[in-house]
């Protein structure tokens, strides 16, 4: 099953955003993708770089607007598309969630960014409400989303430095793990510095791969966007990539321009890796109870 | 701080096989290292290969001759060394147990191996009780050693694969992770699998490092090992190696000679990493229940 990433750059206007992540849909369709998954709020800049309520004009409901023109374009290629929004749940009550349209068109579930950072530069707790431990409907905050390709494990960012988002999300029966993403580099960092972040943030996502057999697809964004005042800013660093159940790199993109990667997955490898590698059956359950403390002091 | 693995050939004389890992301890100590650590099993072959109740005549005590031997070349050399042994517990009740030996000589503590494998060639559930959950201190079966080094996060091979197992040495307080281990290729895969397993096993536990923000030192088992009836056998893959608090790596063996690799850690990298990176701040414990559960169906 071919599966693609789209790698943007993102500029102020929503408009020409958005219009961008169609194009690449297309392209992605064009190449024969079943599911084309976009990078972490695709509609917008990335505009937690600073802290300011005007911005919360930026979000919208869900289902709302963005939806159900991914939806319509969703159901006219006969592709899954797993998009990124600003979500506006209530007055003063926003999130940073992913969204999962149906090869029909229809919103076929949503996941809100569970882990939110908050560092120089990404003042994410300022915006995004962190996402239910467990929803309305009675499923934990980490619950996978089906869809025609498949059940979907779709994870946010900052979640991709988290053992525990993976594996729950696998021990869910997801067939396979997805980031929507946006981390870059503090051009102030040296370029060792900036590399063992970049590797740092492959390996582990990898990972989360290998320690539950299945394939992992992330999408970056790309391009430097300036801070407010030009006071800095983030170089996002792409690299966009999408791994095997192995932990093997089948695609990955360049740092600095636009992407659409594709990879063919095997749709039966999880099966087979988990039967030589049978993590699942080992696990110690009776023993793990303390990785639901916050410090073992 | 300067740090050291061992990674051996190991024949079926014990003997040779002791007197090979005190060469390994010595000439680590010689080069600066201030803690030593050896492979799964260094005092054995690798006699899980088959079941034979024979094998069961290769443990000891813990303590026992194998911890005052290593412990006496500890004091002599004023190294902390972590070796692994074949511990005899009472009849009819073995581990795979990591011993950790004080730069004065004293059996700091030990960690009985709590993922036991089992698959074709290596069949550790015949011959290995998985560690208890909690010990007879009440101590959780993941929990670090204390020693003149600092905090020690010791775990074997299988364990390597689980992030549980990681998280739970670093909510403890460990310092780094130490993984002794034994795997190697099976010859009849073909190399682009060879490659990926390799791959993969260091990927992983790269990653436990990189989500924890702790270096990582893992002695792995060289040389080719014939299975019983030479039907087979095990060809260790060596690529013992140290990695740094981002993934990095500080050092690697090759995959078919015997090696005494050091590294230079730096003892504030974790602190300054986990300003930058805080995994720790932001874990949903609220929502991390399932993971004790065996699937979530």
């Amino acid at each position: 099953m071919r599966v693609a990433v789209v790698q943007q750059q993102t500029g102020a206007d929503p408009e020409t955003n958005m219009a961008r992540s169609e194009t690449g849909i297309r392209a992605a369709a064009d190449q024969g993708a079943r599911l084309v998954l976009l990078q972490e709020l695709h509609r917008t800049p990335y505009f937690c770089q600073e802290e300011s309520v005007a911005h919360f004009d930026l979000a919208e409901s869900v289902p709302g607007p963005s939806t159900e023109r991914l939806g319509t374009l969703a159901a006219e290629l006969g592709v899954v598309i797993v998009g990124s929004l600003f979500e506006r749940r209530a007055a003063g009550l926003y999130h940073n969630t992913a969204v999962v349209l149906d090869a029909d068109g229809r919103l076929a579930g949503r996941y809100r960014k569970m882990h939110i950072p908050d560092d120089p530069g990404f003042y994410e707790k300022f915006y995004f409400t962190p996402g239910d431990a467990t929803d309305a409907n009675g499923h934990s905050g980490f619950t996978p989303v089906d869809t025609a390709v498949g059940r979907l494990g779709v994870l946010v960012c900052w979640d991709q430095w988290y053992p525990e988002a993976a594996r729950l999300m696998a021990l869910a029966g997801a067939g396979m793990l997805l980031y929507p993403t946006a981390i870059g580099w503090d051009r102030e960092d040296d370029p060792d510095e900036q590399q063992r972040q970049l590797e740092a943030w492959m390996t582990v996502q990898r990972a989360h791969g290998i320690a539950n057999g299945l394939p992992v697809l992330v999408a970056n964004r790309v391009g430097f966007e300036p801070a407010p005042g030009n006071d800095g800013g983030v170089d996002f660093w792409g690299n966009s990539f999408i791994s095997g159940a192995q932990g093997e790199i089948l695609g990955r993109a360049e740092e600095h321009s636009e992407a659409v990667l594709t990879a063919d997955l095997d749709p039966g490898r999880t099966e087979t890796l988990r039967r030589i590698w049978p993590w699942f059956r080992d696990r110690r359950i009776d023993a793990y109870g303390d990785l639901l403390k916050r410090y073992r002091d």
